[in-house]
């Protein structure tokens, strides 16, 4: 329905300020293009170099309904392909995490290399050509250890982003880091619901106590930290210690550090470090957090002991996969310097709450009563953010002129 | 397809007298069709003012994909309302039923009075007006204690069925009844199919051996009772006490009472009453069943002990949910006066031999081999009633011209 | 979408000696088509006349969505009927298999005799015509006692089938076999994947253990036996027994006889028979494998000791339902003769390990990442050729003229 007169018309009715027509987070034909345009299209951030230790070391995931690779080569280089066999398509790894010398399809054990390279085929005449039957790369870069990917021919530019978050990400060390856990969590709700949820703090207070110790829920869009004297203190403090506080932005990403609540030191049951050795060794960890966030489906915050990445990926006009990871130093010990259930028990309290409400969000908007309400600019900037983005990225793919809508900032 | 070429067609293909072509049973597009037309636009019935005893009680359930709320505001009245909120559409209320003082939107807090006036909208700005932003409300009617709604604008014209139905239903006195038992079945049938089995007793004898005993399984469509002796008597016995037979319809509801087996009271394993405090108070609560049905998805049957709703809601071109209910004396003491297990027996197992014609139904007319056939019109006039009603319906929803069948009297 | 420009494209689009683009493996509307193509309109092998033992016996299932029923009438003969009630469409006999002397609706109890005939009706008007609503028939040849049916009104031409199979398969006497084992397998990948999967065994290696003890895994396209001397020598023996070894093929039928591994009699754990009676009884049951096979969905191994049968159904665009059957001698005592686990060892592991292969194939196809590949001309000849034939059957379907591909014979 791209190029469809209906399309437009849904994307010209859309409110300023409000929430989208109904059909957006129902449609299953918007939901199509919605994975053409905008998860086939733009940067993703999957995880984290730190889970690629080694040549052969890979990590295997599905894009909506695309299966993909993403590996250390011989080199040490990362880099991403389609996972699926030349030869009649099988998917070639499982999806998961694992190290291979090669890549052998189960189906026929076609045999790629680590560079992609067909290297054996069984039973093929004279004429077959090897080097026409390599895996087909996707777009990979890696900043300062943090993974993203992009499954389109002609991604958007990347270098402006990387040039604002490398410094930024750089003093946490990702390389020598490790994965601590990890999880899916399904959610039946449109993927724009669960973004729309996850980027403000509005309904923080009073769903999510746990994270609200330490989280400083009354926070708007700019995470900023300039109205404040404790913010001031803080901007100094990190000042000293050569951190940039921002905030920095692009059209789709957001980078900005925040201090957490008055004596929390990081996000964690009762805002103590829950990481005995820490990731940032300043200050005892007292750093606050750094959010890196890019459209359409990812926020980070890297704290002094431990960094939470949230990404969401859509499997159906009403179902979105959350792949949440902890990151932790690479020397800290299990038992020893942390424990998980700890760890992971303030986002994680988060995330099912947040998918509790994504969910009842979904039913709401599902009924004919549901009309798009305007979104608060003190409170719901990023939401609106978020949604004026979508929407310009959608005409773009459309060929409807931009609305031209100001962006809140 | 509402306007198309091919729905026109399918409407004109249907033969007078039979079922209908399959894809109205199979077609996605037209059960969306169906939802629009029928289930958005009909009056529908849902249960009952006793479920509602005080200001601030309320039920909330989901009508297709629409989630609506009924409740008792604080002046007493019944009032109904999209149960979407107005900021980003959550659900309001949860289905189910239980009592507030202010409806609060679980997401960030906006509240509305039990009139559905937006009270609190947290971090909006100066000029928002909460006026314009009051809970959308539905149209309900409140008929001697039985609750119909309506989510389309325009609502059909009530006032015939209310002028019909109030003085035969009264004597039930049903605003001082309470809900002994609901459930909800699942069926994996068309709404339609649901219906036609429910519209017809020709199946009874060999599939309802518990209903039989006490329902008289060889009732033809008026469900009249001027053929025997001893429904002349039955007439003259109701007439001494006031209580009309009827029948009485119009083009979408009927209601008529009519006489049990012989010597059976009210529809129970074996037609003796099973609350021994009864709803209507006459000859030991010997008074046949008043049965009051609207098209498209409704019958209730009150008798002198209880009353059995039997109201449907469709979920999918394949699946529909029964809403069952069952409604005794408020007095009636659970344990003392009456059990469940005994209470909800006869429509209990009826309910589960009709899901399973029903869905044994759907299996066939999915095939190749269905072509419609011939509704039997002494035995299967409600069936044919329903039928014309339905196509009657989807012509004028489609500008189609009315294919003037002669209802079935 | 059957005569659109977007599915002549497609249908162009495939690339001779090349998989499938992508959409004949996802896309709904394409399944659609499938459906009312192929399975709707071709010859299917569902079972054997042994599973029909007496008059009145009946074996009902359901193919795609259209509920069959296959039985022996009085005077023996073996018929299809569409297994949909003339009335309201109502499945008549479940499916699965028993005897019954009349076909009765469980409905409203419409009843039919044998031949399919309407004998009783409750409730019809005069001038009702039972005549007019017998069971709808489908056309039924039984080759030798296998059963094959065709749901479409002018079935493909299967006298030249019928001239090849029947020599071939009479020897092992089918008549006087029973049913030992069967089941149903659900996969979760389109048809055609599961029948490409069906049609080589380039994957047997790696990936069958247990079958590549018996089963010459290195076959080629041919399953001739022409090549080397103790292929030879095979068909020497066979020829002194009247047994042909073939190959012999029709556009959408293979037939041929071929040898096992070395030593080996018959597809069991160890090669040696599993059943004490044998089916065909020469050279101690070593007779190597009748294979006989159709597209779109079939195949079967006989051997001296047993017969397996493989036969899919589609069930949606992503799932495919495997019925497979072993047949014994008749006389043949379960527990005493053979046992039901060691029976049906080698093609049960065989079939699990190939569902997995089909899904995991379906999970790469979804993917972007995924463009046609191409076969080997030696190993998956047959997959060649069920391919080709399926494109010539839809280009045919879709009016698009025949692309000449050269069958690999």
């Amino acid at each position: 329905m791209r190029g469809t007169q209906e399309f437009r018309n849904l994307l010209n009715e859309r409110r300023p300020g409000h929430s989208l027509p109904r059909p957006f987070y129902t449609d299953p034909d918007i939901y199509a293009l919605d994975v053409e345009a905008v998860f086939n299209a733009c940067w993703l951030m999957i995880g984290f170099s730190a889970e690629l230790p080694k040549p052969g070391s890979y990590l295997a995931m599905t894009i909506a309904r695309t299966p993909i690779i993403v590996l250390r080569d011989r080199g040490g280089a990362i880099r991403g392909f389609f996972n699926s066999c030349r030869h009649r398509g099988a998917q070639i790894c499982p999806d998961g995490s694992g190290r291979a010398a090669k890549l052998v399809c189960p189906y026929h054990q076609w045999t790629y290399d680590l560079e992609g390279r067909l290297q054996h085929a069984g039973q093929m005449p004279e004429n077959f050509r090897a080097d026409d039957h390599s895996l087909r790369p996707i777009h990979v870069e890696v900043v300062a250890g943090v993974i993203y990917i992009c499954l389109g021919e002609t991604p958007p530019d990347f270098a402006p982003f990387r040039r604002a978050l490398e410094p930024m990400v750089k003093p946490y060390n990702f390389e020598n880091a490790k994965l601590a856990h990890q999880y899916v969590l399904v959610e039946k709700a449109n993927w724009k619901l669960v973004m729309e949820n996850g980027r403000e703090c509005y309904h923080c207070a009073a769903n999510h106590p746990e994270l609200g110790i330490t989280f400083p829920v009354g926070i708007t869009e700019k995470f900023g930290a300039e109205e404040t004297v404790r913010a001031q203190n803080y901007c100094m403090r990190m000042a000293k210690h050569g951190l940039e506080v921002g905030p920095d932005d692009g059209s789709w990403w957001q980078i900005a550090r925040f201090p957490l609540n008055e004596g929390m030191i990081t996000m964690s049951p009762d805002g103590q470090p829950i990481v005995k050795k820490p990731m940032l060794d300043v200050d005892g960890g007292d750093v606050g957090s750094l959010r890196f966030a890019i459209e359409p489906h990812n926020f980070c915050h890297a704290l002094g002991d431990f960094t939470f990445m949230f990404s969401i990926f859509p499997v159906g006009v009403e179902e979105t996969h959350l792949i949440a990871k902890w990151l932790v130093h690479k020397d800290a010990v299990e038992g020893v310097d942390y424990d998980v259930p700890s760890l992971i028990k303030t986002w994680d309290m988060t995330n099912r709450q947040d998918r509790d409400l994504s969910e009842n969000n979904q039913r709401g908007v599902n009924g004919l009563g549901y009309v798009p309400g305007p979104y608060s600019p003190t409170a719901e900037g990023f939401v609106l953010r978020f949604v004026n983005w979508y929407c310009e990225h959608m005409r773009a793919f459309a060929g409807v002129p931009s609305a031209n809508i100001a962006e809140v900032a």
